[in-house]
């Protein structure tokens, strides 16, 4: 593209030698090559060639204040010269957990992590653990991170999704044992009918129904009240449990996306923002399912530990995050993006393109059809769609510098005000007056 | 055990209300309480209630340089104000995968993540992409982290081990379905007849066999080199893959553990101390097989990403901390830890208990038993057993303030000094004393 090399294309060259493709995460693969941050403060991030841009994707969702929260520094500072991690306890993970409890009406005793992968994991080995049941239900499409029951499906497509009456079990990795597959029930999300007679046929090998409440790969779209009330009730008939991955979603509401719903679940996996910035994971629910993590009293049924689980210095920096997102930073954080929801609507009136807007709280994405999607089957983008989402998401961080998720997605920090949120409507209605040919000549595709 | 009520207690008897069985995780588990860490550096860590401890734990074995090093905090805080986190690449990656990859010779490609459980399952994961075939084959005894088919017979016992020529796959955790214990293949550690005999009658399923070369559940004794030669020869014949944990014995070598060995593992995974005090995986191998990860022609046959994997910060850290960790630091920190096995050994002879000592590098173990075990059905240890080292262990906590693996085991850091050294082996022998007659009345039962 350019003629002088820049520091991240060298950068990337050497990257290429030591690690496979030259990346360590596929989310920050760019094409033709990712850029390499010097340093980033509040919304902006600046990258090894000088480029500053609004960062709308707080690292895949995880940065509630943005990055490098003047308090959040200072906290962590302060815990870093009296060490990292020890093999005894902290009184942080205490506070940091009686927070929790008193923040969400179903976390009744919480158990922290390194990841949203393993909280997942732990959720559905311990739900296998209190219920005997050895399979799980998902919903296609939906991502709950890289543990292989929890992938199936994550990916499917039109060649193997199957009949919508009873989807496939499809492999996300190569090589995925048949084992693991045929332990791994799939529904249709947001579809009562199907989903309550797929888990009918299930009904007694069903350790629990894993829901996130708004998925992200599936469209993120919300989980309609009835819907969640219906999975609620076949659970408390069937000795299965209702789970919720909220890795993503805790952002939504003071006391998470599942505040949105008369019925709590039984467990939640957490992740992301409750990090402040560090890695984690969690894992909460009710007191009577946790308690066979308890190992007072000999191996627990569900024996777990982790080397850097509940470390002080993440549970000292996701209480700082945590404690500043209070009710009111909550509430001004999604009328903030409800407002740039209007403004880019506006964009889309106004360029006249057949483009649509789902998400919740402080979440939006961007989809290039007219109406919005439902399911994910209704969101599955085809090879061409992909690649004007491509030319899209191009078009914003190389002509706009404004930094969104790959999916078009946008992650809203608290470090956000209205002066970002113009740019980001105006630069959207830049992108769409310019691709607006290729938005409209996908649209009969897309009908299909 | 004390009528005023210590801090560590109060924050316990809190702890117990929002955290399963009070604590967060099952290593720092002490009957009656935990006690909670006020502060800690270099060796010595401090608690609430004012009492300092030498660390010999190190958090499990992760902090290669003890607490809060001083050009570790350093490193850390620059970067901090830079942000912790980014949905962007950073150079410190490539600077850390290249350090890595110069230091030993197997490593052609490095992937990072958050934790070694999570560096052990993308290994499993990526053996069965690259393979084809669903099963793996694991030592009896040995612990390689939470994924369910890394932890199968962890904790087997002799009422669930049954017969050696052909271990049953026991479940750790309870309700592990019978399909992930049907795919995974359990093998006598450090017996190579028996280890090849049950290989082959798996040959065409196997994708491949995990190693830990001083497997510290086992009884922290070395694979013996014509045992790893044996498995490995058997690997390249049955299209198999020779995998290592290294998420320990890392430290034991400049290049791991594996450069006690003629043959090379295709991919090892790592964690602990490459993360310098923070949380970290990592799987590194032969580009071939790590190629299957690279996102840049389409979906790979293995997509892997994770929120916090590569995150500047541990990259930061553990860069750092590896550096430090150069020739001259592992020579001499192994060094000490062999002057450290000499002056237990003449504690022993003094205090004529019947005691052995394991290990490898900076790594010791004490067994209550006169001749050191070989295998994990040798380590075994009784109830009987464990209620005579849980003394010991509390003996060496409460009367010597020193703090150890919860095995007895020491996992040094190079901030200990023969000072340090000096007054555990002068505390192990005023131990043994006092315990003499309860070590020697196990015995009998040991011998059976």
């Amino acid at each position: 593209m350019q003629t002088v090399e820049s520091k991240s294309e060298k950068i990337f060259q050497r990257a290429c030698e030591v690690l496979p493709g030259g990346i360590s995460r596929n989310t920050v693969f760019r094409d033709p090559h990712p850029d390499y941050v010097q340093s980033a403060s509040g919304c902006y991030i600046t990258d090894v060639d000088g480029i500053t841009r609004i960062d709308f994707a707080n690292n895949m969702a995880s940065l509630i204040h943005g990055h490098a929260h003047p308090a959040i520094v200072e906290a962590v500072i302060e815990q870093l010269k009296k060490g990292t991690a020890y093999t005894m306890a902290t009184e942080i993970e205490t506070q940091f957990a009686e927070l929790l409890c008193n923040r969400v009406k179903s976390f009744e005793r919480v158990r922290f992590m390194n990841s949203g992968t393993e909280a997942v994991m732990a959720m559905i080995k311990l739900s296998r653990a209190f219920t005997g049941k050895p399979k799980i239900a998902k919903a296609e499409g939906a991502y709950h991170g890289t543990y292989d029951f929890a992938e199936v499906s994550q990916t499917a497509s039109p060649e193997n999704w199957g009949d919508i009456d009873s989807p496939n079990s499809v492999a996300n990795t190569k090589g995925t044992p048949k084992s693991v597959l045929d332990e791994v029930v799939i529904f249709p999300y947001n579809d009562i009918e199907r989903t309550l007679s797929i888990l009918n046929r299930n009904a007694d090998k069903l350790a629990c129904v894993i829901i996130d409440p708004v998925p992200h790969r599936v469209g993120l779209v919300k989980g309609e009240q009835e819907y969640i009330e219906a999975i609620y009730d076949w659970t408390r008939k069937n000795n299965s449990l209702l789970v919720f991955d909220e890795v993503v979603t805790f952002r939504v509401g003071y006391g998470g996306a599942q505040e949105m719903y008369p019925v709590s679940p039984d467990l939640t996996a957490l992740g992301k923002i409750i990090g402040g910035g560090f890695p984690v994971g969690a894992l909460a629910g009710r007191a009577d399912i946790m308690e066979m993590m308890n190992p007072r009293f000999g191996k627990p049924a569900f024996p777990h530990s982790g080397t850097f689980s509940a470390n002080p210095i993440t549970m000292t920096a996701g209480y700082t995050a945590m404690k500043l997102f209070d009710k009111e930073a909550v509430t001004n954080l999604n009328s903030l993006t409800q407002k740039a929801i209007q403004q880019i609507q506006e964009a889309i009136k106004i360029a006249d393109v057949p483009v649509s807007i789902t998400g919740a709280g402080s979440m939006l994405r961007i989809h290039l059809k007219a109406n919005p999607p439902k399911t994910y089957r209704e969101a599955y983008q085809s090879k061409e769609t992909q690649k004007v989402l491509k030319n899209l998401l191009d078009y914003l961080y190389y002509k706009e510098h404004l930094l969104l998720v790959n999916t078009c997605t946008c992650m809203f920090s608290t470090a956000i005000t209205q002066k970002e949120v113009d740019i980001l409507s105006d630069a959207f209605l830049r992108a769409f007056k310019e691709l607006r040919e290729q938005i409209i000549s996908i649209q009969k595709e897309v009908a299909v």
